[in-house]
């Protein structure tokens, strides 16, 4: 789609969650690069004020920073009121976070954080932005998920599961707002080089095959009104089919033999 | 799995969430039926009292109630705290809030209150009841899931959610815990004939095609060894495997079909 279409087909701002870097600063740029002004949500404000005045400077549009620990309960709607007075046409769910180690090993806390970044957290903006989107006839919700949200995820329990939360909402959400105009869908990432991925310990040969954020972000603006599931790369489409076609036992030990090979915890 | 290997594999006691009728308490008497004795959770006391006296004068078992609100943070470490001197070899995660309804028109706080009863309670009891059973290296974790859980269900769109969360962690719990002894699996189960259902003001053709709980809480009994995913009945599978291999605009658009028949709003 070009800007023109863009703009025209869901409106002039972008909220993007979980921007101050990697891929939700990609998906922050490639918005204002389509003429999007954009609404940028994260914890750290001077990352975030970083990313913002990178896209004034670039792209000549608007910004709007919103520091927000989408942990808490009241953060959705503070960040809702916030934004109130702008027309936020498109909101890309990409905020997540991700405990590392075997399920019983990590502290309950962690796993239960994964709960409300990922899964409460983006079901309530969704909800809060999704309203004027309905109530104006246009708009875009994109819940970015993973791969690992297709089956058990060794070694990322809780991600895992909560990003086949993100993708089972984001399919539903394209079947009910589709008639109100409003374009949802899932979109599946394959492994993504973010400073993410580089602060895992994964060794070199993985970071060589994660794919940069730029392309990542650039392929989503291309498939919005594709839903209910479009995938980042036509390999990581690919992989997708291949692991539906597999028996769950087969799939999970994909996942499995990668993960403990690439992300090894003291007990391997 | 006849009793003997049962109560060997996995120890004596069998906790039940969400067991004070349909498929919970169906579950509970399976386990009885077995020669497990059974701790059975669930918010309303008089009828988890109703569930626990049959199954005590059915099978002679010993029976421990816990009234519980799953909703509540704290419910999973007072229900571990509470059962810490049995030897709970067996947990199935049964219980779950199902809102039903377009996604916008539902109040926030009811697909909340459902991440919190089907996504944080399993996960934490999973976390809380799981460090004793790899400890003793044996024991069972049976997440129960829903074909629901397989892409977007329109009408019931963070119920949804919250099964593809579950099914996705079961899978990987399976993964993890077998090495410590431990089965775990995804239990997925299709339309059911529970009271929920009864309530959901769902036509009496759709009743007649559901299946009795104590069918797919025996069904269970066979299959618990053999994870990452089971299916609760020969037909569910097969309709899984069909939802796996069609385009996902087409899996979710067979709910969507289903759902809004089967389930009007007022919208519809």
């Amino acid at each position: 789609m070009n800007s023109e279409t863009i703009r025209a087909r869901y409106g002039p701002w972008a909220l993007v969650a979980g921007s101050s870097e990697g891929l939700g600063a990609a998906f922050a740029h490639a918005a204002a690069a389509r003429g999007l002004h954009v609404a940028l949500v994260a914890r750290r404000s001077d990352a975030l004020d970083r990313v913002a005045k990178e896209i004034r400077d670039e792209y000549g549009v608007e910004t709007r920073q919103l520091v927000a620990d989408l942990s808490e309960e009241a953060a959705p709607g503070q960040i809702a009121a916030a934004v109130a007075d702008l027309e936020i046409g498109m909101f890309i769910s990409n905020a997540a976070s991700e405990p590392q180690g075997p399920f019983l090993d990590l502290p309950l806390a962690e796993h239960l954080f994964a709960i409300d970044v990922n899964c409460r957290a983006p079901l309530a903006l969704a909800h809060h932005l999704g309203q004027p989107m309905v109530a104006r006839k246009r708009g875009s919700i994109v819940i970015v998920t993973s791969l690992g949200g297709l089956c058990g995820l060794p070694v990322f329990s809780s991600y895992g599961a909560t990003k086949a939360f993100g993708w089972n909402l984001g399919e539903c959400l394209w079947d009910e707002m589709a008639p109100h105009g409003v374009d949802a869908l899932s979109f599946v990432v394959g492994s993504t080089r973010t400073p993410n991925l580089e602060r895992s310990g994964a060794p070199e040969a993985h970071l060589e095959t994660a794919v940069a954020p730029q392309i990542v972000a650039a392929n989503l603006f291309e498939v919005l009104d594709q839903g209910p599931t479009q995938y980042s790369l036509p390999e990581v489409e690919e992989a997708a089919r291949g692991l539906f076609a597999m028996p769950r036992k087969e799939a999970v030990g994909f996942f499995s033999q990668q993960n403990h090979a690439a992300f090894p915890s003291r007990a391997d």
